[in-house]
């Protein structure tokens, strides 16, 4: 079955854009994301250790983070979890990574103008 | 345990603002939240029967999503999901509510400009 | 876009198991959901107002469920969730639903026996 | 903000326990889960790449999931998501853990029998 997660937390890259082999627009970026607990001695929430991200975008929401996102921004993000794991040189490598559905910019941090992008099928 | 849940649709209602008791910001807006199935017989992809939600924000997201959300705005939302049941003049009624930790613009849908607001302490 | 959740609580009725018209096992059964506060005064867990929620199962999730659960007990469960509204006499009836894709018993709450069934392809 | 996720897989390793130096018992097995997606040209469901995580447990479930769990079960766990990076001899490791907060075997693949237990207040 496939995995869903929503993740809050800040953008800790700036967005890089490529088209796909096929002519699709694929962006990325990565996202830092830290738990808050309640620290009952010091009457305070406190930030766990950060955990980190790969969000991949796809067509029209790949082009329009690219033109709204910068680095820092904070962002709630949902989509579909994967873990990769795969050898290089004798190193096994792993990437936590969210192919998102949909991506905003978290309103309980700012304020944001909005502006609707009628995409042409593709 | 909290049920938390995530909701991507379109704002049903313009955002409505008011002072609790203890004066802390409380906006209330109605969430349509479509289903999407690819239909194999057309091959294309249709919506199912909209559920329809109802948005509470507390605090700096009150005052936020206030200034920023309009009625049809295309919206990600992600918090905590109740559904309250109450009886009155012997009719039982029943509201399914998301206490919204973070509401954003779904960026699938367009561009956003984001600017951070820092609220004093309350 | 679908909304995945999963609840975790008690069953609040036994499971009642029918036909649909084209023949495929169909359960439904109600479940409680209490969320879980810490009370910082008196330093305890404390449980807040139950939601209910309607569990809808089919095909052989609904048969197992129907063989395994028995009101009260302890489950974890993840699937779809609906808000369906329908007038009837002039009154507007919500219903809060998951079309569940997996039930389990809370192995937080107690121990079980799992025993692998595999079902005829229908 | 914490990150909550479910999966649906299978216990891909045997359940390990120890008790932490504060006497807690702690429980860790592995948890493969394959994405199903349905493939329109074979008009057929196929798995992807399976992700792999690491199933924490403390407490009550500890015990529970180490008497109940076999290598192989399927099963369904919810909990808090978190990647874990760290550096040893020169080369970066990452670790995607969820912290379970609730652990049952998937009843669409099978049925349960299943018995309460109270744990005393540690």
């Amino acid at each position: 079955m496939d995995t869903y997660v929503t993740v809050v937390g800040n953008a800790a890259s700036e967005v890089r854009v490529q088209m796909t082999q096929a002519g699709v627009p694929l962006a990325r970026f990565r996202m830092a994301v830290s738990p808050r607990r309640f620290d009952r001695d010091s009457g305070q929430w406190v930030s766990g250790d950060a955990s980190f991200y790969t969000i991949v975008c796809f067509r029209g929401l790949a082009e329009n983070v690219t033109s709204s996102i910068d680095k820092g921004d904070p962002l709630v993000v949902t989509g579909r979890l994967r873990v990769r794991e795969w050898e290089r040189e004798g190193r096994w490598l792993t990437i936590t990574e969210i192919d998102a559905s949909s991506v905003g910019h978290d309103l309980a941090r700012g304020v944001a103008e909005f502006r609707r992008v009628a995409r042409p099928a593709r």
